[in-house]
């Protein structure tokens, strides 16, 4: 700021110049967009498909695509899928829009994206296959963000040697998401096994009292290891806060 | 009920005689009160302390003793304790009466009393030592139904190896109960290793939302094991049906 | 597992041999999968239909066919059931495949599959004809682990008497299933009438305010009665576990 | 009114005079306080004890007594009822003071308070113990109203001839309150049972989940049996209910 | 009872004869269904048509018509009055089958079915035309059990002269139901208007928290005048509880 | 801005001064604290007595009447009443310090605090004594923004003729505020009443279901009237808003 | 009324007349309808046209307009917009049929009606796009009662700048509507920038625990700034309330 | 574990010692609890005073203190932190005990602890003074891990600038816990101006609906910015969660 009214004092800027990039400096100081910021966290703009047409989403990530070079569509059918890919394509024949079958997820980035790459790592594991498509949410989420992602399937614990054998590959993440819907024990039980930070990513599975997801989510919040927790079925953010630790450690590791 | 009216037929019996005891027989045939039924059952008759003053717990523990033979009194602090010895012991000298000092349950029983022994095992599993003394309701009833009962406690699933190296042990249970508060993923996982019925028993530990055991028992509710459930700190229930299964199986030991 | 170490050090057996050994034995000691496991407890695989197409579940049931035996699909509707009893003959022209119609289970059976028989009786009760599919449920799974099951309908509170007509048939069944929506009374009623152990199974019958079962689920909570009790609608969960008490009590007679 | 008008017109009385009639005529007509009301429905004024001092509650008691002739004061312990009595005494020396110990329930009539007494009849059925104080609020509103009041108590359904054995008796009365905690079961057998209008009591024991009366209201709203009614622990609202229907039957046998 | 064991004394009656006469006697004292008790209390058999197919109404109200001379079929649509009529035609073509367009009710009466007739009036307030089905249910059972019923539409709170305009209309009845959702305040100035009793009857209107008839439901049952509640949109509840009340009612009348 | 700018161009201030006005200017514009505020909203700064010691509250009042000229303390007893006074007597000779015996609430005011009077009414209206405590937090706040405030009591709709006698007062209100627990009526009914904007204060009375506030709550929230409300007991809330539309209509009359 | 007495005394009218009159005299004391009082507060007769017909709105909204000169349809797709366009002009060829395409709300005026025009402004800001429709009603709702209104979109927290940076803006309105779903934490915010009165207006955004508008309506009513709320998605609602200030506002710029 | 069995191969060790370290092994494979965990993680045992005597709490104080070398008592009193002083100063003359007055939390270390020290920030924002002692206890757990805590202290949303002053500040953490009450908006105004992971840490304060920290849960769970959170008043889980991406943090930096 000083510099600004120096330069201005100096007369080497005029009133308008001046008070243009005050603005700016004020709302930076302020908490004023930035536009870099977006960048530097890394978190892919996300649009969910689900309750809005092919052509919404579609010209959704489109705006996406040209504002932050990549967009990230959640629990897409195929013709939304579709729709997307025809739409980005038209804007940008170097785009590409990579859909996976599993979660439904859909990313497309712009021809000049460059993803970022981190030197770190997170786990995604879920207990059941009921689980899978909330738990990939949160891997591609992750993944956009440039951590190495490592899904870990069908670990619930009522058949606890399923998770045992798992646990030296979970231990080697720096930070673990864990899914499960149902009573959601298999949280509680990962964050009693690892060192790392854990987010207990509870899912809407489970009918009658406690279902839809709720009971999984008290039990994050009771747990008696420690964690943390996101909403019901909020895969995306998991994966996103997953990815802001991730870039915490690589960003130490590239000092 | 043939019987008796044969027995009229016959002028062995007359018209007073057998209204009374068809009286007897109808309401038998209804679900009438059958005198010999507490006793076939074997379950006592529990008189929670909290709320009460020792002299109150003492009359009711009396009233118990003389009808069933005995009395169960839980969560008795010593005055309580020290009133009930006292009141049992001026109407029979004979008396005995126990207090478990972990878990606040006083067993009174008339002299005369003879406690049934089922040649059948009930495991008592305990989460935490929070947990121990809703636990040990559960222990002091199936015990007094007459089943041989083993406490495992201190098993929470934020060591898992502390439930793994108990497994064995509670294998050899016919019936488990497994006391867990919080998140309560204990009951889960336990009836994921073990072939007996399970009967969880949430306890009203944790606080926030999904406190006071709510978080337990829709945890119990939405296992993805098989179990069923009480009431959060029902350990009474929770033993009683332990016995009730207990019984079931000594009574087949028995034939 | 001295057994192998003393073998090793005899020089019997090899390293690789005694850390093959060592790991079976180190993982059964800790809950590792026991493929016989399954088997012991007679619980077949589960698939609910609801929400699947029929060719997903009939792609389920063939898997569980091939692994266990045996599928039991509930609440298919007919072209669910012809898609399965199609998949199955496919896969196995011995396998059997049954649906009962009431309540829309599907029982399908590998052709070398040996049914277990247990020497122990089920009663499966139920309020209202509102109730029975769920209650049927229960009664299928009992019957699939091999308890003789006994089905006793339409016998709400409304008219007690119902009840009291079947109390002698309900009482000859070693462990009783009560399936109950609305209030949800019959379940604390028949406990107080019968001495083996009772298992509410509460329905989500009833609009407003504790509509959905939730009403009866707490009724079964809040009993004065001793009995247990799974989530609303949780027919399966009810059914299994009268099973395992009742392999309990065959366990026993075949002593 | 036109009677006014047309004493007006015709001279006999002034302006002032006739505005103070109508004013007295359009309030009436409107719903405004009618002084002879609270007389004809002769539901006594009601003072909740609990949670004011006895001076307080004395002070209410007088002001009540002085405009309506009586007071009941509900959950009042030994010194209330004598500053009650005190008070009411200092007053109006020809006053009486009636406190039920059961209940805690204390009435209080001016000398000259003439009590109603309706020829109908309201049963007043308990479940058990823990209902008996707030079955006794509605039995002492009920009585006051002026009904015969047949207190019928211990007949919860865990032991169902209890109830059987009294349902002669309770089929005698014009109205029916039932009060029952816990479960809340009693309600809607009474409703089976009998052909006159049931009013559930819900009371608020039991702890857990739908503990503090909250299963029995939830209840008694699902009940399959026909049957209205109140929030948990409202003894006062049941009675008045059942005093309000017995005073309907009353008015015409009176014709 | 006595009677019949005399006769068997005297040889009257043999054993056999004895004891399926006191089989009744006994269920009679107990509360075994009473052919003769749903004529008495005369609340016809209802069906609610939601979620049912025409067919399968239609073969429900037959089966009601042939056993009770009556059917009451709720929220029926035309194709479902049709089938109704249709199947009733077929069955006994004297049965007259009326259908009230405005709440969907269906009334069908066997040719030989006296409907009943009482001395005594039901008053069904609703607070707005969202009200007036639920209302409907309500006026047809009590008119069914034979009360005089008067209709009051549209008098909600929010303009309060509507209600004060028929106040006078509403005190002519014995019993009076008030429907309303929303806030539900409709119910408790009625009972501070009126001396009869008055039966809250929730309406599931109003969207967002306290919707769906929940808060109205709540007011009934926190209302500061005297009144009882049934469940929210329990129409057939309030009407069969009206009814009772005013059978009570010409009972007295008829003496 | 652009003054301050020019002002520094021109050389009549220093970079630094420009600085230190710019970090003003960019804070206003910003939003931040501007001390004019408070005194332009002329909220009082309020403590909530309960759960505080006398010397607790004295401490927090004496700092808000030194930085703001005035502190509100709520349900303060006697003694912590004369904490105040005599904390702030010992601060500030001139000070004033103002109880109102029926709310609870203590005024202290600076000698040389000039309070605010506002050209706009506030209406006050409480259905029950009960209520009387909140309606009176409401009152001080608005009286102590400036506006004239007219308390209007004891007007619950179970006898309605009470606030039809006072509507012509209320109307003559700019904003009205009306204090319910139970069931909440009166709120919407007023709304029903008046032209003016109203504001509900749900009052925490009632037990049971519902009890709390909580209905009278939801019924504010479901109103069939136009009306916006406040939380449970938030008579600071609802006065402090009441106070800001005064403001806003007095600003206007200023013009 | 002593007018119309005096004129009857006087023999100017006679006693019918003056009955008449009275009549309404009364009635108005009393709060009965005054055709004049929606003209005065100027709310339009508002429509939700989800889940009825085209038919059923034309029909709805044809009656508004003959009564009040004026209809708001709110949720209304293209063919109801249509059908109200059509059904209006058939019955008023010179009405006027507006649509906003945006928040689907459609305003329908009679050729002679005069809108409302009032020197006060109301600004409606929204978080978010998903926010904008409910703010829409609020915004239509408050111009149809005449005020200015200033729409402020996509101000939510989660970039704080952009609600900083409009804030000059909003501080000109005489009162503000703040729509925000999810956590809501925007009205807050706002009123904690502003000094006119706010009102939040939740919106059904978000889901899983705290989902459909829950936690924005629990947050507004914690808020630690000052403001009041509406429930759950009640556009119309904080519309016609800020509509309400407004015009208070106004009526006193016009004095 | 090859070496162990080669060992015994070999004759070096026995089968007694083999199976004691293959006892070692199998339990470390499968997660068995490992002595150095609670070393790596540097989670202090926590004690929560509340509710405990200050003899209980010493004891367990002393109990930590020997097995982990730490024990870190929240909630204490000066009572209960002088118990703790003695009975630590009893068993280890070199140990130390230091009291945080302003959050109540007692922090004892034995003689030879060497606390850790990560090269890690951690910022703990507190929106106002009644969530301080819950963000004490974040702070404490997150500084004895060995994290560097920066405390920033009432910065609530009500007057937004204090929270802007402090962005840059709170920017320099690694990770950010941010306690709030009421409606809870802190967290996620904060997620929304900085980089770092940011953990939610909900506060009972608040009453009504929604208090008691549920708003401010919720509000967390629904958040528009990327945030984890914790239970209500769970400022320890919230403290070592921080602390475990600190150690993360640092332990790449340590590389």
């Amino acid at each position: 700021m000083r510099e600004t009214l120096a330069a201005l004092e100096a007369g080497e800027i005029g009133v308008e110049e001046a008070e243009s990039r005050l603005a700016g400096y004020a709302t930076t100081d302020a908490g004023r967009f930035d536009a870099a910021r977006e960048r530097r966290r890394g978190i892919p703009e996300a649009i969910l498909a689900e309750g809005k047409t092919p052509a919404e989403v579609a010209a959704l990530a489109t705006t996406a695509l040209e504002t932050t070079g990549r967009a990230l569509v959640t629990r897409a059918d195929e013709a939304t899928a579709a729709a997307v890919a025809s739409a980005v394509g038209d804007g940008d024949p170097d785009a590409t829009v990579d859909r996976d079958d599993r979660t439904g997820s859909v990313v497309a980035r712009a021809g000049d994206f460059e993803p970022p790459s981190l030197d770190a790592a997170v786990a995604v594991v879920a207990a059941g296959t009921a689980d899978a498509p909330v738990a990939g949410e949160a891997a591609v989420v992750a993944r956009e963000i440039g951590a190495a992602v490592d899904r870990v399937d069908d670990v619930g614990v009522a058949n606890l040697d399923r998770i045992l054998d798992q646990v030296d590959r979970i231990r080697e993440a720096d930070v673990v998401v864990v899914a499960a819907g149902r009573e959601g024990a298999l949280p509680t039980v990962v964050a009693g096994l690892v060192d790392a930070p854990v987010i207990a990513l509870p899912v809407s599975t489970g009918y009658g009292v406690g279902g839809e997801g709720v009971a999984a989510l008290q039990g994050a919040l009771q747990s008696c290891s420690v964690l943390t927790t996101v909403n019901v079925d909020a895969g995306f953010v998991a994966g996103a806060q997953a990815g802001l630790i991730a870039r915490a450690v690589d960003a130490v590791r590239a000092e």
